[in-house]
């Protein structure tokens, strides 16, 4: 089975290595010849090309370009592909993405693998990404079964636990668990670095793992920060204003010093926190 | 030299095994016999007991209490000591734990180590848990010298990068580096366990290491992120109310779809956030 792989960065060319290695003859698609070149080098695809008409004889393509990209490279593929070739994207936003593409292309399948480092390109790319990281599928009702069929029976391969929900679901949850942190995350850099010049020099010294930690996302690329946000910008907002009506509360309660209500606060918290922190391989799987 | 060490958790723990191992006779005090048991096994100390009276030949007695219990621990220290003992804390507040204990021990110099790992407990306790962690000490005017000068040579045994600063200002700083994250990670997490059934069903399932680290903080020990907010409340809410006002910022951006400002913005954050992630061994040192 030839797999196509569109967009060969970080998650490409981390997809493009596991297939090869479990016997997928993969062709690569990148803007720039120089990414070409060095996916063939590092064996993260078995031939690679400027040109889109390579994918002329794939049997299923991944859309791994950032969100932004993903129309217009659907746009650019579809006079090489067959009518039978299935395509699926790795977009972290599905509800604008399946709206735009399930009306021009029948076999689509809108995918989101809930994997990542902090690092970015080709470079990046390491075997195993997706392994026992959840990897979500949102066919709609047109969405043909074969492809989401054919799909899944790589998401398998890749050794992910497939998880199925609407792409309108699917935008909420994330927005929760993973745009929001970055939102989250970000102003607390900023409150950080714009506090008083001699406090901040001070808590540049002191940070330590609670700093680094909570910051994290928040310091990562911007371009995918404002994406989420463009791209997943209602639900995010409907995330953010929950945030600060429950930022709110806690302000308050300290206020009134009320360090009963403080205190069950955090031991729910401390509760909640294990249940979204699972592994992905000891929870149940998609049918 | 003779080091005391009153409370034997994590901190008091991995102190001991640090100062015993640098050849310090260490003697350990805590509530319960049976962590003076453990602590004895452990080879934390080289003795233990539940009575203060062991530390009549101290030179040094670190106070490892939680902040709650440091004043107290104090009072019923006081009539066991040698005057020339020299008395140090732990506590992660520093203002009001000097105002308290100055006034009735002279040679008492404020410490905060800032170094600590997710678990508590003497169990927990591990060597060189302080190596290249900042170490801030706040000694006042009335200070000895000789006070500050002895607990700055343990603090060096320890492989710690020794910060001297003022009481206030180690508040201010610990307020916006160590105490707003686990406020903001706590509302993370509650935003995240209050949502509809469903969404959190599915984000539960979908959360990946952006949320695994954003809300570490936030879903740590309760006891401690209450008594972060009594001893340090107006400092915290001096950074939450900017927090919260960056924060409107971000949600208004958001909302205006001014996404210039808002990758600005990102691209602020990230650029400085290695200013806060230093290595403290590359700091410049204390004088």
């Amino acid at each position: 089975m030839n797999i196509g792989i569109v967009g060969l960065g970080l998650i490409g060319g981390s997809l493009g290595l596991d297939l090869r290695s479990r016997g997928y003859k993969v062709l690569g698609v990148s803007r720039r010849e120089q990414t070409c070149t060095q996916a063939i080098t590092r064996g993260v695809v078995d031939h690679a090309s400027v040109n889109p008409a390579i994918l002329a004889t794939a049997d299923i393509v991944f859309i791994c370009t950032p969100l932004a990209a993903i129309l217009q490279t659907v746009e650019q593929l579809i006079p090489h592909l067959s009518l039978e070739t299935v395509l699926t994207d790795v977009g972290s936003v599905k509800l604008p993405i399946v709206e735009a593409i399930a009306p021009v292309w029948d076999n689509f399948v809108g995918g989101h693998p809930m994997a990542g480092t902090a690092d970015s390109g080709i470079e990046a790319a390491v075997p195993n990404l997706f392994s026992l990281k959840p990897y979500v599928l949102t066919p709609i009702a047109t969405t043909p079964t074969h492809a989401v069929k054919a799909v899944e029976e790589i998401v398998r391969h890749l050794g992910a636990t497939l998880y199925h929900c609407r792409p309108y679901d699917h935008d909420r949850a994330v927005s929760l668990i993973s745009h929001l942190p970055v939102m989250v995350s970000a102003s607390l850099i900023t409150t950080c670095m714009s506090d008083e010049p001699d406090v901040v020099k001070l808590a540049q010294q002191l940070a330590s793992s609670g700093f680094r930690d909570t910051s994290r996302v928040g310091g990562g690329n911007p371009e995918l920060g404002v994406m989420m946000a463009q791209y997943n910008k209602e639900e995010l907002l409907r995330s953010l204003q929950h945030y600060h009506h429950n930022l709110e509360a806690l302000i308050n309660l300290i206020k009134q010093e009320d360090w009963t209500s403080l205190k069950q606060q955090l031991e729910l918290n401390q509760l909640a926190r294990p249940q979204f922190l699972q592994d992905a391989s000891a929870m149940p799987k998609a049918p």
